[in-house]
């Protein structure tokens, strides 16, 4: 079963760097499948490649080695990690950007070993000179702790998560998509607990309320807001037929309260 | 030999969601090639996937599946289908999206086993919890006809022809590129048809008349509008060293008038 | 051990151009791997697709071979080439694009064997119709004479190099990422060379003087201006947690002064 490594990065498609990486791996493993999870990460939103991490991981097959590179600290004194979590492993600086994947059983070592880097090491690219070169050492099976110590504490965001007071919801946007619809971390479990009935709540944010929750965009009138369960699970603002986050003037991390 | 599976989107490429899509495809079949036909089609622009589909799908190897989703009815009452076309299979939402690649021996299914689905189908996200893992089952050699009943009137879309009145061929841009150049539907062979001179035509667009066909951009002075046969096949309106699109204001739909 | 081709063009991706090649070169030798370096050069920069090619080229397994389509003059009297150095194979227009790759050792033939090209090949996509398919048969081991005659005086950009003038070296920004960072040609080595102490430069850049090379990005103090190593090895001029292209209105071209 060949393996695979995903990356995600804030580099942009426009430059070499994403291609580069992609070399140095086929160089170290030529039949790996390398996949873009995207290179679209805001220019050093470590909080944003979190959560699409979070978002994408387990949807690969098991073992797959999930790479992620937005790294302001590059070069410094940030450390770089491996984690193995559940099935999946990752690689990245330790700034936090594997906090949604991390739980209690999770194992995590420093990138100390230099015969795992590129020979002459960068203090601007460790994506090409050292994320990619180990994580083609990963899936093709050297284990984890081949590749430095243990670490117990690796850093941590903190990630908001949405607060129920005895009457209402409030989280926060989380992510907004090229369609406009502003997805929150509020789960579709957490509204069920609350909520006779998930389909009547009702959703306001800014000086929107919308009453009720959609089955399907087509459900909403056109130009109109609505909401609805995400593909990623939590409670979604769309506009039919139009771009939520231009109409309402929605920002990641705006607060968003329903009440059942 | 290799399957190859194509993805044909409006989903951008900053966001997850292609990345997704190409997880839950390698998790059923980690051997099989995906390649990117484009994720940017403008949200939710039927019609554009299916000219890019026309253009593209015929220089894969056979038996490629090639999944387009373009999807704004996600959730609601549109059908999903399967098509075998030629020597290709086709993957999409019922929409009109795989009109230009239709023909009178074409086959085609309701996707409607569940068990090739995704365990839990969101409301949002068909590309991951429907198109995918039926792509992937396809590309693996599952027969059409294990998908679902045979459906007989899929959606079509009303694509523009170019019309003859015996003086004059009136086309329209179905596509204008990153250059600027305006890609028409007015074919090389109907060109022929009533031209005794195929390079002597003259070409109209708005207030602008080319006259002649170049036989490639560089014989076309700097700056200057020219038309020529395109990859397509068809006519194309261009400007040498410029932008075809933005000096001239070209849109799609925009009528050409071509006189032999 | 599969063989990998790389493709750099100007295409863009929300076009279906670069598919469309991929599913050539696919059609030819299904086992291939193919890597975008990039498809976001600037329309018609060749000079920019020279370098970014020089940056990543070595860092991919032997034998791979990397296509180049920036070719303003496709379908005009341009040569097409296929080149040999070092390690690598080199496809594309004879226009200098290459420039960066080629030395004294290399070699070079025109592609002139119609039987190694599509049947039908158009005047505005030589990337499908010739690049694509020459590209597959050099990855799966087509002799590179096959493929048309030597060819002795291959097209040569003169790229810029940098200047000593006994006090000060002269040079130029030739590449500005997505983080605004601006890469100039100055090399590490060449610096070096000049330098009793490389760390304590002085580097000009229009109206900004820049004191000391920092070791990482970190070092410097956020929304300042700094000059550290790029990892191309040369002199790079970035702003901490910032866009020095903007801040300081760089650009290509734009002479860079070193101060040991």
């Amino acid at each position: 079963m060949p393996a695979v490594i995903t990356l995600t990065t804030d580099f942009g498609t426009d430059d070499p760097f994403v291609g580069i990486m992609k070399g140095v791996i086929l160089s170290l493993y030529p039949q790996v499948t390398i996949i873009d999870l995207t290179h679209g990460i805001e220019p050093q939103n470590v909080a944003q490649a979190a959560w699409v991490l979070k978002a994408a991981y387990s949807n690969f097959p098991k073992n797959t080695v999930h790479v992620t590179v937005v790294d302001p600290g590059v070069g410094g004194t940030r450390r770089a990690l491996a984690v193995q979590s559940g099935n999946y492993f990752f690689v990245g600086p330790d700034n936090g950007v594997l906090t949604a994947v991390w739980d209690s059983n999770s194992r995590c070592v420093e990138l100390t070993r230099e015969k795992y880097f590129l020979k002459n090491v960068s203090a601007t690219f460790h994506g090409r000179d050292i994320f990619a070169p180990v994580a083609a050492r990963l899936a093709k099976g050297a284990p984890l702790k081949s590749f430095g110590r243990t670490v117990q504490d690796p850093q941590m965001l903190a990630l908001p998560a949405p607060v129920w007071d005895g009457k209402t919801m409030t989280g926060e946007i989380i992510y907004i998509d090229r369609f406009g619809n502003a997805i929150t971390n509020i789960s579709r479990d957490e509204i069920a607990q609350h909520s006779r009935e998930i389909q009547q709540i009702n959703v306001k944010i800014g000086r929107t309320t919308v009453r009720g929750l959609a089955d399907h965009y087509s459900e909403c009138p056109p130009n109109k807001t609505g909401s609805i369960i995400s593909s990623w699970n939590t409670l979604e603002i769309f506009e039919r037929e139009g771009h939520a986050a231009r109409s309402l003037k929605l920002k990641v991390g705006q607060k968003v309260r329903v009440t059942p």
